[in-house]
């Protein structure tokens, strides 16, 4: 009888275990036009099929399991197939398969630059994923752009939202602008394509919870190393005053960046590469080439991670520059930090409630206490992801430029 | 005595057969920043090193082995190596890695949408490639928009470039406009990406060859196929004469394709889906957002191999619209089919060595017989790929809207 009854409940529990997760996948809706795979399902749970008949093994790189990610098994069509043994966070995750011992992406789906490298990348849908969704709103434009930059002898992208008001009939209207920064290993994609800063902005602008502004989104390393010997574009050397200047020749014209053979190496916090391109390189750029309020009053810089810790050292170092600041999962700023810079106009610092959410909130807390229009912000559920950031966009977006 | 003469020769064969390939191998320039592999040479062989330490099978799509492909072998240091057979053509090619039987891209290479999905890519140095290089020179915008399309119910893509002397501050001035289509399997990135047209413009802007116009390149598919049952965007049907309405939700935001089971299907050219949707929804769309002259005579319709086909279709069954027609690898025209269309001011077919070259110089001949401004055009060397239409676009720019 008791053998009986274990039997049993080992049946209930397994049947428990398996209607725990629900049958309702659906493609992430990253997936390339026509791919089914990935699924995700309503409670964030991934599936994952990949086709590699001869191959002894197969894993994604997310997941819960003892490694991290989530091990594939061959099924009898010959695809591999796994499912997270838990529901992933809400939001974007990049990912990638690895495959009898080399990383490979996922030909599912689209792919987004993090890591050092293009990766695959999955959506869980949020709950309140409407205020990024491409809806019935007028859209502004993303352009690319290239600037030249002196101070790293190449043509430089940066990608620029307008908003959808941006008439270029409109001669005499200006715009206030946010330069908004992406973390380590990312690039001037990343807050468009990860983190549909575009259509956060749209949304916004339609909602009127904001007025329009521009968007500057350009790629914030440049200390990537160099190869001795590397080849480098031949050229003739720039005039002196020449605004676009000396050929980029033999650089990567996707990213602008010269050929290296080195791997990007890590952040250099004393780096001061990237201020000098951004403050006296872009900033001068977008106000000669754009319809721009070009004054500090109306210039605002932000960042994640990586973007925020230098939107911290820059909008320091050049306090003549920015009057808004934003560091997103990118640490915080301290009255005494502030307290020689000349009106600062609004703070805002914001994480993942996964993160040091607790030290957000006590930071916004001493800005205020000190008379500053600060706003401190935790996202709910979400770690050190592009859902944190998605959402301190929407967040901090209102207090700027008001 | 005869032995030995044999196996010299041989010895001699061997050395010579190693000695034709030049040991001055670069990373191609489409590579991933830091990635070394793969590598051309001066004479267009190309090397591969993948990592995949445990397969069994690593294979290139790309080469002239009897399967059409390079079979890679695994060499001592665990990476899987392999040079192509032979040269390769100049200029750009697809690409993708078959890993124990499944296709993965080359995570050396970025990527490149083409046959329905994003693909490796690679370029062989063409000797004119100066004409397509990132110089010294002023460059233009390209710019994402999106625009409603009533007939296929969803916001879609294009790209549009912009001059750089398209200033938002020029109030009055206007600029004639080329819509430039991609071939099949391909999609709305193909032009500038693979294509380079946005710096083959800056280039012939600058030399002074053309006159500034603008480019729009947008996604030219409609009937892709939709799984019964795929989830559609859910939403209030737009309200008549709505320029901007429903919401797109479930699709796809970087393509605006609404999500879709089925994989791409073939071209059928009796599709009039596209003709609606670029006569009809982007042409104006174009006109109301951007500074253009807006009339035949300063429209050019281009596109290469369907999208060829596409142009030949649709300036034929809308005379009203261009003025200006162009195909690359797309097909001809002859003076019958445009007997009754009125002012074609200018016709320019094209393709490359390796295809029908003697056909397209002969319907030239045949137009400009009858007395048409047209021309015909062969590059030198090339098959139905991506350097031909560059060098297409170069001797077919400098004639439009003269």
């Amino acid at each position: 009888m008791k053998r009986y009854l274990l039997f049993i409940s080992a049946l209930v529990l397994c049947f428990n275990a398996n209607a725990q997760i629900k049958e309702d996948f659906v493609p992430s809706e990253l997936n390339q036009p026509g791919q089914e795979y990935p699924m995700v399902n309503s409670q964030g749970y991934a599936r994952f099929r990949v086709n590699a008949p001869k191959a002894e093994s197969v894993v994604v790189s997310l997941g819960l399991g003892g490694s991290g990610g989530t091990t594939l098994q061959k099924g009898e069509d010959g695809f591999w197939w796994g499912t997270t043994s838990g529901p992933l966070d809400e939001g974007f995750h990049y990912y990638h398969l690895t495959i009898d011992g080399g990383v490979f992406n996922d030909p599912g789906t689209e792919n987004y630059y993090g890591s050092t490298r293009w990766e695959s990348g999955i959506e869980i849908p949020a709950k309140d994923k409407d205020f990024y969704a491409m809806k019935n709103v007028p859209h502004g434009k993303v352009s690319q752009v290239w600037f030249w930059s002196e101070s790293t002898k190449q043509f430089r992208r940066a990608f620029v939202y307008t908003p959808p008001t941006y008439d270029p009939a409109q001669k005499d209207v200006n715009y206030p602008v946010l330069y908004l920064q992406h973390g380590w290993g990312e690039n001037e994609y990343a807050w468009w394509n990860q983190g549909h800063a575009n259509l956060i902005m749209d949304n916004l602008i339609a909602d009127g919870k904001i007025d329009p502004f521009i968007v500057v989104m350009t790629y914030g390393m440049t200390n990537e190393g160099f190869r001795p010997g590397a080849a480098r574009a031949a050229g003739p050397r720039p005039a002196a005053g020449a605004t676009a200047s000396a050929s980029a020749g033999a650089g990567n014209p996707r990213t602008g960046a010269p050929r290296t053979g080195a791997p990007r190496t890590g952040f250099n916090m004393m780096d001061n590469g990237f201020q000098t391109v951004l403050c006296d390189e872009l900033v001068p750029y977008i106000d000669a080439n754009f319809k721009t309020k070009a004054d500090r009053a109306n210039r605002a810089m932000a960042g994640l991670s990586m973007g925020g810790m230098e939107t911290h050292t820059i909008t320091l170092a050049r306090p003549e520059m920015f009057s808004y600041f934003g560091l997103l999962s990118g640490g915080v700023y301290t009255p005494e930090e502030l307290k020689d810079i000349k009106d600062v106009k609004g703070v805002f610092v914001g994480c993942g409630s996964k993160e040091s959410g607790d030290r957000i909130l006590k930071a916004a807390e001493d800005l205020k206490a000190a008379g500053y229009n600060a706003k401190g912000y935790v996202s709910d559920g979400t770690a050190h992801e592009f859902l944190t950031w998605r959402r301190c966009l929407l967040e901090m977006a209102p207090m700027l430029f008001k």
